[in-house]
C-alpha cells in the first residue's frame, strides 16, 4: 500500500516537506495543497525585489539552476502533486481526509491522508481602525503584495508613503521604497523599533534609519485616510495627519491556524500549533511546521513564535522524515536568532536581549563593544555589540549586533557559541579565522568577550550610556572624562559637560582629576578602548569610583556636539 | 618594590603582552625590546600594502585612531619603555638579567627582570641554494620587505616575478605582486599550493589561481641566476629556466628560539619554545608567546607550530596577566583555523584536514558540499566546503571552505562548532541568521551538516572526485549519469563518459539505465543536490550501487569540457 501524505502549504515549509518525505519514501503518493498560484516563494526575498535589487520575479521562485518550482516541476523531479488555487477548507481527523476547493473554477473535493502536514503558515496583522481597506494600502506578506508594490516602483508616481510598524519586515520595507525613490515615514506604536532588540541598540537603528527616512515612535495610526477610495493620508493616534499615497502594514504577523483549531487540534498560549519535538501536533497522525507553529525557545524552555524562513525550512524537513519513518528525528527548537539588513546596516540578535533575560529570570552580566570589523587599512566597519552572559556559569546568553560591519558573521559566531554552550571564557581565546580582508587580528566578538571577561574579573566597570545619561538628567554629579586626542574631541564630542584629558598625557595631569578620590568618574574615547586603559590607570592611583563609558562615544544613542 | 618585567619582541605577542602587563599593574617597570625600527607592525597587512589596498605604511602601525605606535606613544599612553634598534644578545637566568645592544650605535647595556616575555617570533625559511643572496630577492616577512616590494610595484619596472613556495604568505603575495601589475608565477616543491588543506581542496585553489598567474607543483628552486649580482632568473629542478627580475621567497617560518635555547630554556620537538598552558617556559620567571612558541592543538592534543597573529595577540594576553597575577588565566591551545585571500576566492580551514585526522589516527567521515551562500537574486557565490567529522560520536573535527562566497562566515562558524564540541547532529539545526543578503534560507554550513547527516545515516552514499577519477583512469566501468538539464549539458561538461537524463525525465526513463542493477552508477548535477535526489530515486526502483558524486561539477577539480 502506497502512503498518502498530505501537506498543506506551498511556501517554506510545505515544499520541503513534501520533498523530504518524497526522498523517504519514492512510492508514496505526496499532494501539496497550494491555497495561491505561486509555490516555493522565497517571501524573505520580497523586499529586494520592490527595492530593485534584481527584476525578474520568477527569481523567487526558482531553483538554483533557473527552474521554476511550479506543479510540472514538482511532478516531474520530485512526483509530488502540487494542486495549486486550492485552498483545503477542512481537516476530518476521524476519517483521515481533507476537503478542499478549487478557488477559480470553485469545484470541491476531499482527498484521505495517512499523515497530514499541515504548514500553513502567518498572517499579516492589520490594525481595526477606519480605512484600512482602502486602495493604496498593502502589507508585504505575499508574491501579490510583492507584485504590487514593485509595480507602484516601477510606475514610479508613488512620492510619499507611510510604514506602519518597526518591526524586520518593516524596516525591510523602509529601505525598498526608499530606493524606489519614495518618500518615507516610519510609524511605530512603542516607543522603539525592533523590539527583539534592547532600547539602546534600537536608537541606534533609529538615528541611522532617519538619516533616509522620517520616523515616529510612540504614536499608532488611527485612521487612513481616503478620497474617492483612494488613501490620502494616515492619521495618528496624536492627530497629526501624515499625506501619503501608499501604506505599507507590518506589524507583525499571526499564526494561520484557522484549520488546526477547527479540526480540534491543540493551540498554544502564543497562539500557534502546538508540536512537539518531532513536530509532531496533538493529533497523532497530523504533524505542523513552519509559521503557524509554537516552537520551544532552547534558552528558556517556553514556548515562542519564530516565524522565520530557515527555521520552516528546519521543521519542515524533521516533519517530513517523521511522518515516514516514524519519529525518528527531532527538531530541537530556536534561539530566535534573526538579522535584517538597513541599507548599510546589518542588525540582529541571537538568544536573549536583556529585557527577555530579565522576564526569564536570568542573573546576567552585559557588555557593549563598539569597534570595528576590519583593521583601518582594510577599511574595516563599526560593528556595535551587546553581549550578555550568566552571572554565573558565564555561558553566553544572547547577542545584539548592528553596524555597517559585518553583522551576520558576528551573529552566526555567538549563534553557534550559544549552541555549544559556550562561556565568555571559551570565547575569549576562540580560535577564529584571520587575515585583514576578513577580520581584526582579535576578532570583535572576540574582543566582546574579552570586556566582558574583563567586566566579570572586576577588571573592568563599566557604565551603560542609558544610565550616564539618567544620572545626568537627574542632576548627578559626575566628573565625565574624554580621554581622546584634541582633533577627534574638535570633530564630534558627547557635549555633557564632560572635560577632555588626552590618554596620553593623562598621568602628567592627574593633579586636574577632582580631589574627592571617591567622586565617580566616567571614562570614554570613541570606542571606550582608551577609556578603558585610563580607569584602570585611575583606580591604580587611588581613585575608588572610576566607570568606562561602555561602547564609547560610537555607541551613544543620543544627541551630540559636531 | 617595583617590579621589573622585559618583553622582548616588538610586533604581535610582544606589545600585547607588555600592554596587558601594564594593565595589571600601574606601577610595574615594562620594557619592550624591538631589534628593528617599528613596533606593534599589522604584519599580516604586508601584501595589502604591498598590492595597493593603500598607500601610507603607517596605518601599519597606527591605533584605530591613527597615531602610530612608536616608542612616545608606548611610553604616553602606557608608560612601557619601548626600546626599538634594541637586540637582547643574551638572557642570563641565574642572575635573571637580559643583555643587549643598540643596533645603531653599538651601545650595549644590561638589564634586570622579575619576570621575563619572549615574543621574538619566527623568521623566513630561505632555501640553501646558490645565489639566494642576488639582489631581486626577498621575502615578505618585515616592514622592510613590506617597503621594498611596495617600492616596486610605485616604480612600475619589474615585469616579471617568481614566488617561491605555495603557502598562505606565497598565495597573498601572488595577489599583491599581480595586482602590481607583475606577470608571476609561483613554484611549489610539493605536489600541491596550502598544504594545510587536502589536496582536491588544494587543487581547486590551484586551478583558480591559474587564471592569475602561472603555477609551477613539484618542483623546487636549484639556483637563483644573477648577472652583476642582481636576479635575472630562477632555475628549477628539473632544469626549467624562468627568467624574472624579482623573486619572492615564502617557503615558511621557523621558530626565532635562538635567545630562548642558548638561555637553556626547553625547545620542543617541533622546535618552538615549550610553554604550558598558562604560557610558562621550562623557567618560572620567564614566559613565552607568538610564532616562538609550540602549542597545543586542542583536538589531536598534540604540540603544533601556528604562527598566527590573532593567536600571537591571545597569547600575549595570557602571558601578560600571569607574570603580574601569578599563573591565574590559561591559553588553551589552537584548532589551527587559518584563511587567506586570493583575488575574489577566501581559502581556508578549521580543524583537522582527512590528512591530519588520518595522521592522527581519527575514524571519521566526510563530505563536500558545493553550494551558493546567498540565494541566486542576491547575487549569491559558490562555496565548496570539506567537513569532516568523528564516525563514532559525530563530533565536528574540522572544515575546509573555499571560493568566491562569504568563506570567513563559514569558518567561524566551525571553528565555533570545534570549540563547542558540536556534532553534525547539532548543526543540522542550528539556529543561524537568515536574510536574503547575508545567506540562504539553509545556511551553506546547514546544508553542509544535512548532507554529512544524510551520508552517516547511509541516504547519502558519496563518492569523492578523486575516487572517481582513479577508478576511471584505471578502466572502471562505472555508468556515470548527469541529471542536469540539457543547457547546462552544453554550457559545460565532465566528459568523463557521462550519460545526460535530466531529473525531471529520469522516472520516464529508468529503462534507459543499465540492466545490471548491480552496477556502479555515479549521479551527479551542478552541485549534486539533483543528483542526490537522483539517487535517492534510482536506490528506491532498485539499483543497490549508486553513488552521488559529491560537490557535483563545481567541486570537480579536474578538466572539464566546455
Amino acid at each position: 500500500m502506497r502512503k498518502k501524505i498530505i501537506v498543506i502549504g506551498g511556501s517554506a515549509a510545505g515544499p520541503k516537506a513534501a520533498a523530504k518525505a518524497r526522498r523517504m519514501d519514492e512510492f508514496a503518493e505526496v499532494t501539496l495543497f497550494q491555497k495561491g498560484a505561486d509555490l516555493s516563494m522565497a517571501s524573505c526575498g520580497y523586499p529586494y525585489f520592490v527595492g530593485g535589487f534584481f527584476d525578474d520575479r520568477n527569481k523567487l521562485l526558482c531553483t538554483p539552476t533557473g527552474v521554476v518550482r511550479d506543479p510540472n516541476f514538482y511532478w516531474d523531479a520530485k512526483e509530488i502533486v502540487a494542486k495549486v488555487n486550492t485552498e483545503v477548507t477542512r481537516i476530518n481527523k476521524q476519517d483521515k481526509t481533507v476537503e478542499f476547493t478549487d478557488v477559480v473554477t470553485g469545484e470541491k473535493g476531499t482527498q484521505e491522508y495517512d499523515k497530514l502536514i499541515i504548514a500553513t503558515g502567518a498572517k499579516a496583522n492589520l490594525p481595526p481602525v477606519k480605512g484600512v481597506g482602502l486602495k493604496g494600502i498593502s502589507t508585504l506578506q505575499s508574491m501579490q503584495d510583492a507584485d504590487y508594490l514593485r509595480k507602484i516602483r516601477d510606475e514610479g508616481k508613488v512620492k510619499k508613503a507611510v510604514v506602519v510598524g518597526g518591526g524586520l519586515i518593516g524596516i525591510e520595507t523602509v529601505e525598498a521604497l526608499h530606493l524606489a525613490g519614495i518618500e518615507l515615514t516610519m510609524v511605530e506604536l512603542l516607543p522603539q523599533l525592533l523590539t527583539f532588540l534592547d532600547w539602546k541598540m534600537a536608537k541606534l537603528v533609529e538615528n541611522y534609519l532617519k538619516t533616509k527616512a522620517n520616523v515616529i515612535t510612540k504614536n499608532g495610526v488611527s485612521e487612513f485616510l481616503g478620497k474617492d477610495g483612494k488613501l490620502v493620508g494616515v492619521k495618528l493616534q496624536n492627530g497629526t495627519e501624515l499625506p501619503c499615497e501608499l501604506a505599507v502594514i507590518a506589524i507583525g504577523v499571526k499564526p494561520n491556524i484557522d484549520l488546526a483549531r477547527d479540526a480540534g487540534i491543540k493551540i498554544g498560549e502564543m497562539g500557534g500549533i502546538v508540536v512537539d519535538k518531532y513536530m509532531q501536533t496533538s493529533d497523532e497522525d497530523i504533524y505542523a511546521a513552519g509559521d503557524c507553529c509554537e516552537i520551544n525557545n532552547i534558552i528558556t524552555g517556553k514556548n515562542v513564535l519564530a516565524p522565520y524562513g530557515d527555521l520552516a525550512n528546519l521543521e519542515g524537513r524533521v516533519a517530513g522524515e517523521n511522518v515516514i519513518a516514524g519519529n525518528k528525528v527531532t527538531f530541537p527548537g530556536t534561539i530566535q536568532t534573526g538579522v535584517c539588513k538597513l541599507f548599510d546596516y546589518g542588525i540582529g540578535i541571537t538568544g536573549l536581549s536583556e529585557t527577555k533575560a530579565k522576564e526569564a529570570g536570568f542573573d546576567f552580566v552585559k557588555v557593549v563593544n563598539a569597534s570595528p570589523d576590519k583593521p583601518g587599512f582594510m577599511d574595516g566597519k563599526l560593528l556595535v555589540t551587546k553581549l550578555l552572559a550568566d552571572s554565573k556559569t558565564g555561558k553566553i546568553l544572547g547577542a545584539q549586533c548592528l553596524g555597517p560591519g559585518d553583522v551576520s558573521k558576528q551573529l552566526a559566531i555567538w549563534a553557534t557559541a550559544i549552541k555549544g554552550k559556550l562561556t565568555v571564557e571559551d570565547m575569549v581565546n576562540a580560535d577564529l579565522p584571520y587575515a585583514p580582508p576578513f577580520s581584526l587580528a582579535i576578532d570583535h566578538s572576540v574582543a566582546s568577550a574579552h570586556i566582558l571577561q574583563n567586566k566579570m574579573k572586576g577588571v573592568f566597570t563599566g557604565i551603560s550610556c542609558m544610565d550616564v545619561k539618567e544620572k545626568l538628567d537627574a542632576g548627578a554629579d559626575m566628573y565625565l572624562l574624554d580621554v581622546r586626542g584634541a582633533d577627534e574631541y574638535e570633530e564630534t564630542r558627547l557635549g555633557i559637560g564632560e572635560t577632555l584629558i588626552p590618554l596620553g598625557v593623562l598621568r602628567k595631569r592627574l593633579n586636574e582629576l577632582p580631589k574627592d578620590k571617591e567622586k565617580e568618574i566616567v571614562a570614554f574615547c570613541k570606542i571606550s578602548l582608551r577609556g578603558y586603559e585610563a580607569a584602570v590607570m585611575l583606580k591604580a592611583h587611588g581613585y575608588t569610583n572610576v566607570k568606562v563609558l561602555e561602547g564609547g562615544i560610537m555607541a551613544w544613542p543620543f544627541e551630540k556636539e559636531k
